[in-house]
């Protein structure tokens, strides 16, 4: 059976996942903690059917928050596969919006850091998503949420 | 851009999604407020490179607990289809664990309730896993989620 | 060994398939079969390169004809995995169409009832697709079907 | 829009279709019906959580029903694709059984025959099932099909 | 443990792979190897983030070099389900570009020929891709390959 | 168009391909080509229904060779996704062997080094696949490959 151990409470993974859910009254505790945790990290929002433009809205704010450097494809392509794997937990089976009739509005974090404890292991990014997926229709809509983890 | 509207702070999936999340310290504050929801819910823990446990684990805990009636085929039909949903986020591509060679420690959550103000919208189900995949050795491994939300 | 029992026999799935396969000369008696059943229905024909549109031709009908109220997200919920359902069928690998150079000529039919003894079980919802897919030029084509069913 | 010309509603994919479809007492029909058309093809069961058990049993039926010549690897190749495309339907974005958890019992038909007006298109193959999927408990199922064709 | 015994050695699949390896001054050995096993090639470049755009320069230099014959659809359903298997080598999971916000720059070779002793076995066709993959911005790429083979 | 650019010509994956495809003949050449590109690599073969032990085989080639340090868990990380990115390949849409009734006779090379002239960009890693897929029945099989790509 599962341990819920130290260095998965305090998990890169989970940080991005409490700084997408927090709610504007509980953000400020939530960045404290990630920032504790020796984390950087960014916030942001996208919604579209356009799977292209959550793709590059979240690319776009990892580069302006400098959280990556964009002239260092290893950073790139770090983050593109995170985004890729989060993105498999929010459209669950086929990587598609639009096509299939269906939309998001999505927050994002983007939380870069150490969170092993051997040091060899340098830094890693997580990428996780929350907000509502379904049809481009207001109310016919469902929760929805995605993370991806990342060595960079 | 997405509007963080009131029912979707007080959703069915960030309900499931805080409870896996919380440490024993915290889930206390998270049973009460999803429990002022109207959401049942439960808790479980599961680990294995045999996927086939880990849908047997989530079905049986949901059974246990009452969150579903066995013997009525549309809910546990509308439990799995959200159980294969939340495991497409924790796989992120190919719903498998053991066959190549890695393996999960999961929580999870079953709530189950009604999330939609409009009382014809009835009860839906949401189950939500948050733990580890790696291989199958202690540390070589990262965090992992998934959701899963389905009418019941 | 697989019984084909009664209610199998007499299965929403099967109503739905003999629908989208009757010729004109046959539909009638497909047509008497399936309301005899005590289920409701509708049949459409859609083709396109563009999947949208196919999902959209389906949706709208079910509409239309009152197979789904379009007010309620749980019926739009479930009628919406059918036809993913069915379209997994037809494309057998990847929901794509125009963007493999693939298009599809099909018949659709959509089938609500009750496919259980046990009254509990509730109302269900088929989709049916027959026709054709293959390049966009006539006659490079074959056949193809899918079929998806859901609690409603 | 979709014509439902003459050639396809003699094409090799409906009479897999129907054959797989028909009862014990429309079965001589749609017997009469697939030899007029001039195709050859086999019927048979196969039930299992396992799929290699389900995949083994259609190739072992179209072997002994002469249907392909097994000392052939393009007609075996040409069946094995036909019979994975249809899996797809029935299995609907995961070619998986037990690992999660579910199970079939399926009815399925081979098909083989020229459906092309162009003698030179040759021979082509057809696999229809069609049957239930569910959990492994008796009732809890519903009803899937799926269909592949390929040239041999 | 694999026998690497002659036939594969002089397959299709190499042949088509080092063909679409080759430098400037390889191609003409490869040409010649290539020629010597009977097979008939063409080779081609084509570079996009659409993807219907790779599938149809492929697709036209096959007509083009009368590797297929466009007016029979076995050929060209040969040559689809060749190309699109070649992809999911390129595309490594969801066979998806400009969607997921990344492009190709692609050498593909198309060959056909007979590549088992059995003359019964007839003809084959092989298409490889080799080339870069990445954000469509210059340098963040690397290299990708695939292979799809079919009997014809 | 595509430019094929020299980097792209001394590239990891080239080299990781050249590798898997020498004969015993060419092998020199290939070894000689790849050590002065600076490249670490090693070569194995492995043949199996079981894709677990496929997994396994490279990577217990990878640590005993040294290629990757085996207690560094980014390390084992993204040897592995690379090892899955190969497979994809391989296996063509579901990477699954003996549950769909086929088996693999594979030869395969991994390769570090710093395939970008940019210092910064650091090591990556290259897995390659090349052999043979297809029915448990010796002949019954066409060739296969893959290529998967890492930052490391």
């Amino acid at each position: 059976m599962l341990q819920m151990n130290k260095p998965m409470q305090a998990g890169i993974g989970k940080s991005a996942l409490l700084l997408v859910l927090a709610n504007s009254h509980e953000l400020e505790e939530a960045d404290t903690r990630v920032k504790e945790s020796g984390f950087s990290f960014c916030l942001g929002k996208t919604g579209s059917m356009d799977l292209q433009k959550v793709v590059s809205a979240i690319e776009t704010a990892a580069k302006r928050n400098e959280l990556v450097n964009e002239t260092l494809y290893r950073e790139m392509h770090a983050l593109y596969h995170a985004i890729l794997e989060a993105l498999e937990g929010v459209t669950r089976g086929q990587i598609m919006l639009g096509d299939v009739m269906r939309t998001v509005g999505l927050r994002f974090s983007i939380v870069r850091g150490r969170p092993y404890e051997n040091k060899a292991e340098g830094e890693w990014i997580a990428v996780a998503l929350y907000g509502t997926i379904g049809a481009p229709i207001k109310g016919l809509e469902h929760e929805t949420t995605g993370l991806g983890i990342n060595h960079i």
